[in-house]
């Protein structure tokens, strides 16, 4: 089975998009509710929560993991390729790929929350590909929290998005990196507030292409992940809000398994 | 010493109120950052953590209790009274009370995060003491992001809050209970958006005077709490945002002790 995990349900828009590229892969998803947000959280303590959600999905069958959080991919991603011998994958690399690839005037942006930013994780990993490229980042920290209010096209957020990107706009980018797994639901109103022709990048559909070109170049992971059997949807707590926004990315109701682990 | 625990430092709020009003009492603070927030937590985790984090307080000291998380204290402090041989303060009984006592129209509106809103506490509380009043209830869960942005005099702070307590300005309640231990650093904006007439209640100052009270009257447990010895923070994760917001509810810098307990 395919691994996912992330702090909460915004990692569910990675396993939405793995299905829909590769619909015969069952996943195992570990969504961390009990002890969510990562992203406020020290270093410390986001690489032992990545440590006990990996044993968790590797104990529940998964054969690869996607680190589907980006506090966890930029702080614990090496140490976990170090200590377990199965492939990783996580949300930023395949983005950042995406964005060098992409953009034509050099000038690419970056939004995320406020630990993501602050990490300089995309800005490092950009330049580490085209040292010549320039990057913006901008922190948005009240993004996930408009999107689990569901204001999803309330005037607030929509003025909120401007004041959080027009600094990005004035900086000419002309290409936009989701750095944040929640924000792929907000994608129709950042669109028009950065600027029709700014390409915007989806970290969760970028990771899903990467996995199906990994796949289709190493059959035996893929017959070994290919296996009889539903996907699962562990969390380490159940709220009303949790299923509502799991059911809204995936345009139906998700069935969350409440565990201890 | 006197215990008190929230899920991060918006408890702070209540350990300064109590530092103010009874500043010979050496206090032992926790603050459980590494699963905060409780709020949208589930019940069964909350009254988990609660449980911990009396038992934490009362080994380092602690002869009573101040729950200084609305969370917490809508749904374990029953059971924590149960179970623990000490007295138990809790911020929404006291901010109830003086809320009940200030009414002239008996139009009371309450504000706080969604978890405390849905749980129907405040009114459940308020229409106890007087079956009479009418209570407006509005959940505002864009306010601690906000305050933890550091966004306290923003335009979008000012329109969000507007938003919020529009219907309740239209309902004309005459008295606003602070029902979230983080509002009070919004105080000043809440006011003129409210209404100036409108008497604003602040949780954390209503509970630390009923502290007062309850000490004055019971010198025995007066006695034993006033010990030598400083007051002590401890918090189960740190970050700079942690700390920066602890000096801000002070007006100092507080050191603060990482623990993994």
């Amino acid at each position: 089975m395919i691994g996912i995990f992330d702090s909460g349900v915004g990692g569910m828009t990675v396993a939405r998009a793995v299905e829909q590229l590769l619909p015969d892969y069952p996943q195992v998803y570990f969504g961390d509710l009990a002890r969510a947000p990562y992203g406020p959280k020290s270093r410390e303590r986001i690489i032992q929560y990545s440590f006990d959600n990996t044993k968790f999905l590797l104990e529940h069958g998964a054969k690869i993991i996607i680190i589907a959080c980006n506090s966890a991919a930029s702080v614990a991603t090496d140490l976990l390729v170090e200590a377990f011998p199965v492939p990783f994958f996580e949300v930023i690399t395949p983005a950042v790929r995406q964005a060098v690839e992409t953009t034509g005037s050099g000038r690419i942006g970056v939004i995320g929350t406020l630990a993501t930013i602050r990490s300089g994780v995309y800005e490092r990993k950009i330049l580490a590909e085209a040292p010549t490229l320039k990057v913006f980042s901008a922190p948005c920290p009240l993004l996930v929290p408009l999107v689990e209010e569901g204001w999803l096209d309330g005037r607030e957020t929509k003025m909120i998005l401007r004041r959080y990107l027009q600094p990005l706009k004035l900086q000419q980018v002309d290409t936009l990196v989701l750095g944040c797994t929640h924000y792929p639901l907000l994608r129709e109103l950042i669109q028009p507030r950065i600027g029709r022709r700014v390409r915007v990048i989806d970290s969760s559909a970028a990771v899903a292409e990467e996995l199906k070109t990994f796949l289709a170049s190493t059959p035996a992971v893929a017959n070994e992940l290919r296996q009889v059997g539903p996907s699962r949807y562990y969390v380490s707590d159940i709220t009303d809000a949790a299923r509502e926004t799991a059911a809204r990315i995936f345009g139906r109701p998700i069935d969350l398994i409440r565990t201890d682990a």
